[in-house]
């Protein structure tokens, strides 16, 4: 169960098999796209956390020059996917080692072409892509081969290079050019090692497309083979990459594949979960975990992962609250690595935060909703297009969803307790703390009749509804980042180390603080109704109530956006996850009874419009007992890049992608839904709820510098330290 | 000057007519209909202030069965200005009386055929409607007189009538039918007194119409001449209708009219505002004045003025804001029974803005931002409809429009000012400050670091820009509503009165006071910036900057709804004066260069697209000596309804009517613009600022129990005290 393979060539899934058979890591993304494939079939190699403007388009990550264009020709025609049929084709992802491979088989003027290729990003040489290519035919035919770097690259709001140079160097290609913002020197260069004698061997430009062509007499059944090896550099010296590559090219595809396999090895060792009992279930959830692992943030000091992962340029590479919230509990367990990157990230990033409140007229810190380098949010004001007019509309992802800075705080805490490892306060994450605090004390409302301290006009995770006041979500963040200053006052008091007082000093908070011993029981959290439902903001209650199919009856336009003064804007339908969210992030302050109510009353008019929505709902369901209404919705969360079955618009945008918040959330159904893990109070507990179709979980967990295998089935349940490598 | 007339017939304006021909009071408002029109000409017999709904349309005033219905038929063939082209045709409106005339003359198989008729709402009986008519043909013809009631009643969310009964009285016709919601009886008698024998003589129902039916042959150049007598009854006996009718019918057409006109003319005695210099001026000025005439409130007790007066339906017969601040000025100088049936409105109202603030989870007072009877807000969440999808648009006009309570609480300071008489505080006026300053106590947010009092998520007089933080104009009412609340407690404390202390302990607003007195000089008043300019909202100054011809030039449809997501919600281009409102409302806080770099500002970022708009500039433009810039708008506001250029729809929904807000600001720039009145601390002062078309204003104005004359011109200004009669 480690291999996903597609057999069949179906053009209307080119697109989504670049999701779906991506591979690489946090500095290189090369989407599923094959060998010919180019701009059209959106065939990239994404650079993720590089990014670039044109003009007053979007901001977002760059794509290099694609080099692992290739093509062949066979008696003069080109054999190709996309302009022959084949007779069999298959494409298939190795999950051990992030590796992709294609077969396909065509019959062309009645002779039988077969080309098998294979490729990794090398995880030793993170600058590496390595590939190899075969083309065997059933006659002796001219053969023409043509590999190279397409310089005519897919962008959604590019084109971001400009003044590319193409030069020919000592027969191999490269290809420099700069982005048009920041000027970042993005470089390819192109290896090729043939493993055949060709009769004519030289380098061309066809259009856009810098090759090597090589002309030969290739003989029946006998396999024409080469390997490339393509180095991409961002800010790097020339000599670096292609001494790099040259290396690599020494050593040979095969031998460096398997020193690559070995990391990857050693990262499933510590990550995998195994599912007894479905294989269809162990694949998707080990699909998920791929995807975590291929965006292991430790390649990358202080990097943090974009909200469609290394997928390319939609969601503007940036990174999404779903990091914090979504994917760090993977990271916690497994790679605590990555999982302070993912901390460090923010703290860099506390400047651009600073700066953002500011730009807003608020003090302290107001994180960005999508977050770029240096914590720069790249959200727009206008983040969908009315399908009807074709106008941009004015959302407030980026004004008003400003739990964003409590998720953040709320991600500090994790790690915290996760490794009883306060170090990192100092390191910043105190300062994040109290800045993100300073902003909340500044954004909220004291309310001198109720002696209430409520937060208005926010953007809950249920984007749907704008600008609502007092959001249970957001209030309940809130008031948690308030208490996480108490208590950061007290750990620093109790250790005698002044550390917290000379930093409220240099920043200045010494009346803040004061305020927010005064405010924190003040704030406002919203007490369940009279059966037992938390209305998720003010007057939300009082809106339509209309059934989610009949609501979507209404549309007039399949990509119409239904949030904001759209469809579902004024009714209870919500977008995803928000009050149950909530229950689930502070599942110790509620009891399994009121879970369940809520959960009943919103999940019925969730539209599970972001593939936030589903792990959520399927975590409560578990807390609750009900795994059974859990496995549908893990299932969704763990397949949602297997199938496709995603929003590919969102108002007239491109959203397509991965989805690893899915991933994440799926990851977070079975350690802590179905095999019931929990931290109680450093002690690892486990209450197992396993659906019917699953009959033991088994995984490791890192926590504290010390490593645990756990296993559970519907007889037994072990967690068993073990020693780590 | 006391003629409005319009020569020919146009089919185009005939809805206008309508409006412009208006005749009749506060309780009966009669359009300018022509005797053959029906529904389909939007003929109506209005009753304002008596409301109906129908299911789950909107809640609206009722228009009664129409008794002014009269056809001719001659020689067989129907002769109306809806089937037969006139030879000549004029319609016109005597301001002096208001009584309506027509004179058509039709040139059919070669007869010639004269109709007149004219027609008044009698304001000796109020009910009542007594209408003349006159046919004369040039050759004897068979002629047919049909006149009686028409049942089929424009609506524009009916039916609103139900168990509709048809009887013949002694050769009257009496229909009569009761409202849906609260089974109001509506009944409508009439009465013919017929100046002529006919052949034959009978009651017949043709569709939808119960008619009197007179059958004669009318001789050559011979005048056939009739009278009728309506009276409109709203749960009123049929006896106390038809006695009324009876003896006024016996006292006969021209006898009444002539008792009626001498109330009318007490009423220009005080009222009428004369100009020298420019007829036209002087006559746009009188219709406004005439508009405000019809509407005055002391002919039914607590009565207060709908936004659309008593032309119909449109704004659903309720009372606005408009009422308040643009028109009680002009009750305040001429009649001050009006003025206080103004305030005292609001003040039976208080009991449905309690519940209002209530309802929406806030305490004290909400006044309904369109108030039907007993301060019942009829404001739908969808006041326009999407021009595109035909979808509802949820508005926040109902919810968020929260200067409505302050803007009573200005009037009630107003009158109080203006009469130097704070009865009206003992007689409910102060229970109504109180309560409204605990609302925005309520509504109102602490901010605990800046400690400023801010006002969140509102939408101000500029109602483009849906729930913005901080309007300037709404933060300066509320700030004038805390102040209020002290001045009261000084007055009556300095009176050793203790009505205050008694009623703030009856009410329990004794923490509210605190909280009052230590917020008042909190209240977030928003500095101007550097250029002088005071942003209308938080985030105002960073919208887009566009041109509003180029804004338009984007819409895509005629009947768009540009605010909220509209095409203006995010530029700063607003529908109507806002912080210039602001100033003129509070112009004794501000000096003029302020007034001028904020009229320049705004003036040219104003759609105008509220009647609201014009005279609020016109005002600050004088105020800073500008008195060429006001002209225009001057203009602008005095011929709305006499040019019909307004807005008809406003996103789908049809909102013709008359403007008597404009007329009120018409007469509000001639007196404190032009003539330059002021109120100093209870002294009038004039700083005449006129036009260059205007050689001198002339008008009366009591105050405080005394009346003055007031003449200014080009070389004198006078204020004389004259006798009250």
């Amino acid at each position: 169960m480690w291999e996903i393979k597609e057999i069949g060539f179906n053009k209307e899934r080119i697109i989504h098999n670049g999701n779906k058979f991506l591979t690489g890591h946090l500095k290189l993304g090369v989407r599923g796209a094959l060998d010919e494939y180019t701009k059209a079939e959106m065939a990239a190699v994404n650079l993720p956390l590089v990014y670039d403007r044109v003009g007053k388009l979007w901001r977002e990550s760059v794509n290099a020059y694609n080099p692992l264009y290739t093509v062949i020709k066979v008696n003069g025609r080109t054999v190709s996917l996309l302009t022959e049929d084949p007779v069999y084709h298959e494409q298939s992802l190795n999950m051990r080692d992030a590796s992709m491979t294609r077969l396909t088989r065509w019959l062309v003027d009645e002779v039988e072409i077969v080309v098998k290729s294979k490729r990794f990003v090398s995880l030793l040489y993170p600058r590496l892509i390595c590939g190899y290519y075969q083309i065997c035919a059933n006659k002796d035919v001219d053969l023409q081969v043509l590999t190279g770097i397409d310089i005519d690259i897919w962008d959604l709001n590019g084109p971001h290079l400009e003044n590319t140079m193409l030069e020919k160097i000592e027969g191999d290609l490269y290809v420099s050019g700069e982005t048009c913002e920041r000027k970042h020197k993005i470089c390819v260069y192109k290896h090729i090692k043939a493993h055949f004698n060709a009769d004519k061997t030289d380098i061309v430009r066809e259009e856009e497309k810098f090759l090597s062509r090589y002309l030969l007499k290739a003989k029946k059944s006998s396999p024409v083979t080469f390997q490339y090896f393509c180095g991409v550099g961002v800010d790097e010296k020339l000599d670096l990459i292609r001494g790099c590559v040259l290396d690599v090219a020494k050593e040979g595809f095969w031998r460096h594949l398997k020193s690559h396999r070995e990391i990857w090895n050693k990262k499933w060792k510590d990550s995998d979960v195994e599912i007894a009992g479905n294989d269809q279930v162990q694949l998707a959830l080990r699909y998920s975990i791929y995807h975590l692992l291929l965006l292991s943030p430790s390649i990358s000091p202080c990097s943090s992962i974009p909200a469609r992962g290394i997928s390319g340029q939609t969601y503007k590479g940036a990174v999404f609250w779903d990091t914090e919230i979504f994917m760090l509990p993977f990271y916690l367990n497994t790679d605590i690595e990555s999982a302070k990157s993912i901390i460090m990230y923010r703290v860099e990033a506390l400047k651009g935060a600073l700066l953002k409140a500011k730009e807003y007229g608020y003090r302290g810190a107001f994180y960005a909703w999508e977050s770029q380098e240096g914590g720069y949010d790249a959200c727009s004001d206008y983040n969908v297009t009315d399908a009807h007019t074709n106008r941009p509309v004015r959302t407030y992802f980026k004004d008003k969803q400003i739990h964003i800075s409590a998720d953040v705080v709320y991600a500090i805490n994790a790690y915290i307790n996760h490794n009883q490892d306060m170090s990192i306060l100092k390191e910043g994450a105190l300062e994040v703390i109290l800045e993100v605090a300073r902003f909340y004390l500044d954004y909220g409302n004291y309310k001198v009749l109720s002696r209430r301290f409520e937060i208005w006009d926010v953007v809950g995770p249920d984007e749907y509804h704008e600008r609502v006041n007092n959001n249970a979500f957001t209030n309940q963040m809130v008031k948690m980042v308030f208490e996480s200053v108490l208590k950061c006052e007290e750990y620093f008091k109790n250790k005698n180390d002044c550390y917290f007082e000379k930093l409220i000093k240099r920043i200045a908070f010494e009346e803040d603080l004061e305020h927010i011993r005064n405010l924190v029981d003040q704030v406002f959290i919203k007490e369940p109704n009279s059966d037992g439902v938390i209305e998720q903001f003010d007057g939300y209650f009082k809106l339509r109530d209309v059934d989610i199919d009949e609501l979507k009856s209404k549309m007039l336009h399949p990509n119409e956006y239904l949030g904001g003064n759209g469809l579902a804007g004024d009714t209870k339908i919500i977008k995803q996850a928000d009050v149950v969210a909530m229950l689930y992030l502070f599942r110790d302050r509620f009891d399994a009874s009121l879970m369940k109510k809520n959960w009943e009353y919103y999940e019925k008019r969730t539209e599970h419009g972001s593939t936030l929505s589903a792990s959520m709902y399927a975590l409560v369901a578990c807390l609750t007992d009900n795994p059974e209404y859990a496995y549908p919705l893990f299932l969704k969360s763990a397949t949602v890049d297997l199938t496709g079955d995603s929003k590919q618009f969102a108002g007239g945008i491109y959203i397509g992608g991965t989805h690893p918040a899915a991933s994440g959330g799926a990851y977070m159904t079975a350690v802590y839904g179905f095999a019931g893990l929990s931290d109680q109070g450093g002690d690892l507990r486990l209450v197992p709820r396993l659906p019917a179709d699953i009959n033991s979980i088994s995984f490791k967990i890192k926590k504290a510098g010390r490593q645990y295998h756990i296993f559970v089935s519907k007889e037994k349940q072990e967690i068993t330290e073990i020693a780590i490598d």
